[in-house]
């Protein structure tokens, strides 16, 4: 499986100085965090109507969208998918050792 | 990097069939797509907030809270990271070679 | 005090059977469900921004928005402001006696 | 018809100085404009899941707890249904005179 997160940070940073009017991703930052925000909050919204209404290609679609929106937020912030694995492996008490053995299981 | 969400995968897929009382991730499960749809969107809500607030260290917890719900959503509605990796995919039109030579630029 | 709720219900109702390119309400309607639940959720993100940004214009007009596209789903599931006033009146435990007396406070 | 956002804003002024322990209004607003925004959010997203399910009386349960929270807000934020009622008053383009008429047709 590839890296899904790290790879929508990689694209999102090679996007974020093109010009607005070439890039969605560099128009959405640079209209600044609120806007970006609010676009992880409709995306999200989106990804709840299609989860209630069991339509499984809609999950995919808004589920992609909502991951694209989250790393333009997390790049806003200046945070990279590493922070958030940093902070699920601290609540997983997953040391590497112990994350490695939990793949040999 | 490690792979987020294909290890929340694992994790979610093996906590599944835990007893409620001792899995959160088994007990959501139990009550049902509207159930852990609502919590997506309320982490959703969470990161939105964080976001806004300027938060870092919210954000960061929020995101993972995020990540964590949508990938029971997806072990729900029988999804896997891969789908939504394909869905990416797909918009990018980025084929493995195309992939690979972004990340040499 | 104007009757917000019933107002935005009349307002809803007479542009209901509007042509779609005439009216937004007659348009959105004719989406259905699932697009006017999304508008809803939609609004309510930019409202909890608007707060959580202490933008006092943004949060007025947002909040319009907000109990705008709520009438509009009301509509269309068959629900008036009464059934609304209903169950809060059941919520407070207030008779008709009780609410009176208690504007008289 | 009972103009419910009056009233609610009514209940929510009563509540505010009770002690925490006693209200949940005042226990709210005590949280601060970060959490109350977070349960405006959290109550819209329960009001589109109820929505997109069909479930007549959780849309009418929700919509009360979206409506209740909402006032809350407001309430923090030192507005009043009137404001709210002033901006849609100005988007309709509806002095008295035209509302009496458009009630009249």
């Amino acid at each position: 499986m590839t890296d899904i997160l790290g790879r929508l940070a990689t694209i999102v940073a090679s996007r974020a100085d093109a010009a607005a009017g070439e890039s969605h991703t560099a128009a959405l930052l640079q209209k600044g965090r609120g806007k970006i925000a609010q676009k992880v909050g409709e995306e999200a919204v989106e990804t709840v109507i299609a989860a209630v209404a069991e339509d499984r290609a809609a999950l995919i679609g808004e589920s992609a969208d909502l991951l694209y929106h989250l790393s333009v937020l997390w790049f806003d912030a200046g945070l990279t998918p590493g922070d958030i694995d940093a902070e699920l492996a601290r609540r997983e008490g997953m040391s590497g050792i112990e994350e490695k053995r939990s793949r040999e299981d």
